[in-house]
């Protein structure tokens, strides 16, 4: 048996369906172009075998654990670790089998389509995954993982990757990538310039990062001038190492632009740790405009995703620590929050801004039209909950009639699970294709326009947008 | 001539309205479990007839008058009571005609689709309401509620009824259900236990409310200890009458988690009439939280429904009083409003949090990562305006990706239109089967996981969630 | 080659498809009734040739110039006028030839579909615009430009517009109205009332403004009466040139119902300069209630359209002006905003307000359940960035369930681009056919109602909303 619908995504009514088959099949083989995610580099770098089928799927996968825990399965039972090193399951097995024996949560799930894909395309698997399956698929994806084929770099090129970014800390000595690099192995794996740890004031021990980046510079990041002057030194070495681009998690998008007095004290406040949190707020937002000055200067594309609620439940951070499934999206707005930055930047050609949200309310009414006139915008792809058939789906039908189709940069896989990647670029060029025939079979498109968007949609976009 | 269409709501692709059609036809017969509505429980009571078609169908509703008054329909026509007892029309075929005249404003509506399955249905009608056909209607229909076939424990059994929840107020003295269950009939009515009156330090009487709540509990709720000792009586005597949940309407989602001594000098200042608003806000959302810990003592499901702005006509509240169509949803923030609520007990999986809402941008944004996260929340089913075709479809396509099936509750009627109640649970019944059916067209859902997943949605969900 | 699809924007299911063909073929050559739009009373008086392509597509279309613009090709270079009168291009062709070689950013919008049908059906363009039809397409236009056939005139009764409403500042003297009176010419343009100049504290020359409405009326217009006096004069001046309507461009939908002296006190402010933000913010909110007031006497028609920030790029206002494609939808609120407006005559059924939105999720949380209680209020269509066919096809899914069909207005293209009113006429046609075909099609509206409803929804809610 078959897990995968060959026809899985395309509209249903059978003219449309074919055309959209027609569109798939000029882009389903297209290399991966992964701009934005947030895998080990560690992994290309030893390139280990995975341990095991739990530690490959469920352990570290959020959604994965989330919705099991969701109905009550405690995060100990899935062996995720715990903050204060109390005991968690340590028999990947017996992870597994909860994870089978409950696999019917994920119905209507991309999760569901992303696993699904990956036991079948990578892993042979041909039963669905259950509590009567889970042991002799535990076995079937145990056996492989300890042959050569499925090791991260095998997997690498069979899953056609031209180019994968992962995401690194501004203080990462990005030993994985030099280890990469020197292995001489020719998988394009590039970094990304993630400056959480010295623009936050909120961060835990900003200032100690601070001086750290300091002493990896040289410079005398105590001051204002050498703090910014570090940071183009990180963002040149970043780019040493392939980097096209800085990355950007705030809680809101807000922006500023302040005079550099006012910065440099504000700056001299986080590094004493006397700023409130509408000031350490509103240093984060102008350091995004600082960003985005020096991507001016290196090219850098600036990547913005806000909107998410950290760690929502105290008693679960206490406990498990960060990133644990319980981030939860707020209303996120970008008209005024973007204004400081735009009038300051927007509308500069030579500089690229990508914007992502978590409140799809805002495609429509202010990221369309947004990025619709200014032309340093582009939009990023749904992100996180809304990367699935109907996040795409409303995204497509509500930003390109106002943005149309270039101002996007193409599908981003923002994901740490390597086998999902396959899937969600899968997904996204089946969903991509079904937007076109709708649009072709309801006259909005003509019919030989449209393989060009699929492949731009597919591959160009995301190339150009991040310079890869 | 029928007034229904067989394949109403279905989707329109022939081979994919062939599968929904399929998988309704194993849920269409199933008995109704209705956990959440607004019955009279006088009517199981005393058993007697309804008086007539207008007060059955048009006095009564409020999604019927008030889109007539929409069209400049004074209410006093339609035979609405007035607060301050003015002249209001009496008679019921005056009434009904002008229903009738003006059937075409609910083209495209629920109302429209509610009305024609109950007057099919429910009275064998085969004419369309209209100006000509009114007379004729009124009389087939006035006929028939003159038989003991027509009284409402007749109709609730030809329902098919499994079990009907209705609501009272926490100083309720549950009179009908006492006389329902004295008499002896097997009809299953539960209670549902609803503390506005005595948790709202801005509802009307409220000092007196509580003081009512001590008389009828023994317990000295002039004070703080006193005043949860008498809810947790209350809710005793509730469960006693069958209730298996709770039910909070407030204006917004805030939830608060106050020490007990503050909570203490805020329910004092609420006696004495001198809180603030802000002072009643915070009071209200503590309680939330203090209800949601006794439901970890004695069961009861917590029902939040918050986000509708009351009486927003000061002219017609004044004349007709509370209740005549006038609410109007507001935009409702959940991420932070139930975030001390989730801290104090969401983590607890012998707990249901049921949540509702009328703002639909928080499906996709909130309340799906919330519930597909915390193992005490689940998602109510689309209310109010937004039980219809169109709210449904939106829930479920905004909802499943992220929280799944497993994390909502089924279908409730939410109604105190007693002829829709098999209308309405028909309509979900259908648009669940045409959502699913589109999922295993698109490759989403494996044709042999259907029917579990129909059955659940119509049946055991809601069932088993409300400890039915 | 044809450029249009017949079939565009019509159900794909073959059977949908035949019935929405159907039901279009009975409206598609109704009259175009078109109750706001931008065109320039000018056409009409002098009824002069448009001098050529580029300034009749290009030049003052801000659908069209952001879109090239937001690519990074300078404003400048699409002969957009700068506010400073430096530099643009002036070539018309040049200008042309930039469009068309960047046809393909269209792709997927609704300016593509606009454009397309005015090429096809207005000029008989059967080459796709691009890079390498450009120029004959130029010169096949312009030569057309240059006949009497396609005067400002002849194109009018081409397009088969019964009536059309342009917007006038109170303080214009109408004079293209009088002069298209005086000719005789039996074209029914009409104008709106557009009172902004005189009602917002904050708009540029508010008290010389108001000082010249005084002249225009002989009215004291520097007491709060004399003011109030201004304004009903200039109403009746406005309706002898056929306005039915007055229209209201706020930041937001806030309104205020001031006593009367309060409002004189912040006339008196206004005059001086000396509002706040908050101050001048109250009294546009307050005026909004006063020319309701004046509509019951005087019959016209409100309209407010809020919720865009405007000129959201200060660099390009100071280069460019006001009106330059920045303008940027933000999040509305209706339901306190309008409180003090409806709670004054929102129960009048002899008053009609249109409202329109920019933020779609208050279609079906906010907009619908008001307009479908209160007798006053009616909706307009899908407006500016979601006057498109998922635009539309959005505001029917969200709206018609809670305020039915005739609680709405029918269609307004709202444009200053001639050519594309009878294409968007076109598209609003389709799309409504489209949508009732489908409640048709899934038993929610009878066959033999939808002709009825294509036709008040393409013909007649809009005739008789406005009073045309």
């Amino acid at each position: 048996m078959a897990l995968l619908d060959d026809n899985r995504l395309f509209p249903t009514d059978p003219a449309v369906r074919g055309l959209a088959r027609e569109l798939y099949e000029t882009v389903k083989d297209l290399p991966i172009i992964s701009p934005h995610g947030h895998t080990d580099p560690r992994w290309f770098a030893e390139n280990a075998p995975f341990p095991d089928p739990a530690q490959l799927f469920v352990t570290p996968d959020h959604y994965v654990f989330r919705m099991l825990h969701s109905q009550g399965i405690p995060l100990e039972d899935l062996g995720v670790p715990r903050a204060d090193n109390g005991a968690t399951e340590q028999d990947s097995r017996k992870i597994w089998r909860l994870f089978a024996s409950n696999y019917h949560l994920f119905r209507g799930t991309p999760s569901r389509i992303w696993v699904d894909h990956a036991l079948q395309e990578v892993f042979g698997v041909t039963d669905r995954l259950s509590a009567a399956s889970a042991d002799a698929i535990y076995d079937q994806i145990d056996a492989q993982l300890k042959t050569d084929d499925f090791r991260p770099r095998a997997l690498f090129e069979r899953f056609n990757i031209e180019a994968i970014s992962t995401t690194e800390s501004a203080i990462d000595d990005l030993k994985w990538h030099q280890m990469i690099r020197e292995s001489g192995w020719a998988g394009k794996v590039v970094t990304a310039y993630r400056p959480d740890a010295v623009v936050d004031p909120e961060f835990a021990g900003f200032a100690q990062n601070v001086a750290q980046m300091g002493e990896m510079t040289g410079e005398d990041t105590t001051t204002w001038a050498g703090y910014l002057a570090a940071h183009r030194k990180r963002r040149a070495y970043f780019q040493s190492y392939g980097a096209t681009s800085s990355d950007h998690g705030h809680p809101t998008a807000r922006t500023e632009d302040l005079t550099q007095s006012e910065a440099a004290a504000l700056f001299s406040k986080a590094l004493q740790g006397t700023c409130s949190a509408e000031e350490a707020d509103c240093f984060r937002g102008h350091m995004l405009t600082e960003m985005a000055r020096m991507s001016l200067d290196d090219g850098l594309v600036l990547q913005i995703h806000p909107g998410a609620m950290r760690n929502h439940s105290a008693p679960v951070e206490t406990r498990f620590g960060r990133d644990k499934g319980y981030d939860i999206p707020t209303r996120t707005d970008y008209v005024t929050a973007l204004h400081p930055l735009l009038n300051a930047v927007g509308t500069r050609a030579d500089l690229t801004i990508v914007l992502f949200t978590l409140d799809e309310t805002s495609y429509a009414r202010e990221l369309a039209p947004l990025a619709g006139v200014y032309p340093a915008l582009r939009l990023g792809p749904p992100w996180w909950f809304h990367d699935s058939y109907e996040g795409m789906m409303r995204f497509r039908e509500m930003a390109t009639e106002t943005a149309g189709f270039y101002n996007t940069v193409g599908f981003n896989d923002d994901t740490r699970a390597f086998c999902s990647i396959p899937a969600r670029h899968d997904v996204a060029r089946r969903v991509d294709c079904a937007f076109l025939a709708t649009l072709v079979a309801t006259g909005r498109l003509d019919r030989d326009e449209a393989p060009e968007v699929a492949h731009d949609l597919t591959y160009r976009l995301a190339k150009e947008a991040y310079r890869l």
